[in-house]
């Protein structure tokens, strides 16, 4: 059992988590590329999902060593621009190029994320704990206003999850224990790797991640300590 | 002239500048040590200033090499010890200094501050870029309503200022050219370290940080490119 006075801040996973990237890259490319001249058609809900697929490899090369750390915005912008070839998009200037690759800075949050945060910020520390780079979760959190109380994640550890110094070096800087860390995300993965560097671990339930339903992730898995449905179920859960 | 179209954020000195750390602490420390039981009488004001005095040697042995990076936390703990001996005040629990020294997380802001932050956030991404820890500037924010979008600074660069590595990494951090930083201090030293890495630089007077008039520090040195009453006048001049 979690009990929630041993809590004293909240870490969360952004995409997926927070966020609903799928829907929204879909919505905002589709959106700009309708509207410019000559207009451009695609699948952006498919042209996300190819997007994202290339994330856990570009940021493996870095984990592994093979590659210093650079930002997420880094590694967006090149896996945007194979991505574009696959898609046998051409012609885009840099401009339009760099606009493309700020949707992840454009994201909208679930309907539930900003109420339920605003619930759990009156009682604890909430912090992002993403892969995100700072400049990207402060314009993101600006536009969907997102209450953080602070940024933390890869880039303030420079080292991306789940490799442990991205959770320690985030409680480190919120000077609590590991313990009185709360890790919130949808992927089982994420808060597994939180729970072995001592974290406490709180699923959210995103079932339209990828669009139609989920194939996996659906619920917690043995061992973590919450499942919730949504933000406000957390809040619930943690008497807010 | 400063163009306020060139800026993107505004990066600030927190102590002294959006708070009033000696009000504060002479206030929090009297009102607790009078309610202790037995009380314990001091010029607290005084205590204040001495312990404040601490600050700059404490961050120079980081600075100089002569010691591994530290929170600000560590060096005030050390400070405090040293001040409590000086004005022969014993028989503390290690609970009651640990109270005490987190007096610089309860600090007071300006009354300003907040109102003219508020406006400027608006416009602006608002970072702190103080040399107070994270879970520092985390639990000041969270007590008097400071509209940070990012907490920056010392423990994110492992740096103090006038260090300009704690200047630039708050820009690298932000995704922006230090042209596109504005600091907000009170204290031309720090406007001029912030300067010779290309940030802009705004002056607020806070003239009673000291208590009695201060005897420097009154207005802008030449070359700080805005001179300012305070929060609201600094967002008078940006227009918003």
């Amino acid at each position: 059992m979690l009990d929630p006075a041993s809590i004293k801040a909240l870490t969360f996973d952004v995409f997926g988590t927070v966020v609903d990237w799928r829907g929204s890259i879909a919505r905002d490319l589709g959106d700009y590329f309708a509207q410019r001249k000559p207009p451009i058609e695609a699948d952006w809900a498919k042209f996300a999902d190819r997007w994202r697929k290339k994330y856990q490899p570009a940021m493996e090369r870095v984990r592994s060593g093979n590659r210093g750390f650079v930002k997420l915005d880094v590694l967006h912008l090149e896996n945007l621009r194979e991505n574009l070839a696959e898609f046998s998009i051409a012609g885009l200037s840099e401009a339009e190029i760099d606009h493309v690759n700020r949707v992840w800075h454009r994201l909208d949050p679930w309907p539930d994320s900003v109420p339920g945060m605003t619930r759990l910020r009156k009682r604890f520390v909430l912090a992002s704990l993403s892969n995100g780079n700072v400049s990207l979760m402060v314009d993101m959190a600006k536009r969907a206003g997102l209450p953080w109380d602070a940024i933390l994640g890869s880039e303030t550890a420079r080292a991306f999850k789940p490799q442990p110094e991205a959770y320690l070096r985030a409680a480190e800087m919120l000077s609590l224990a590991p313990a009185e860390c709360l890790m919130v995300a949808a992927h089982n993965s994420d808060l597994h790797a939180a729970a072995k560097c001592g974290f406490r671990t709180a699923f959210i339930r995103r079932p339209y991640e990828y669009g139609a339903i989920k194939k996996y992730d659906l619920v917690a898995d043995t061992g973590i300590d919450l499942d919730c449905a949504d933000m406000n179920d957390l809040a619930d859960k943690l008497g807010c």
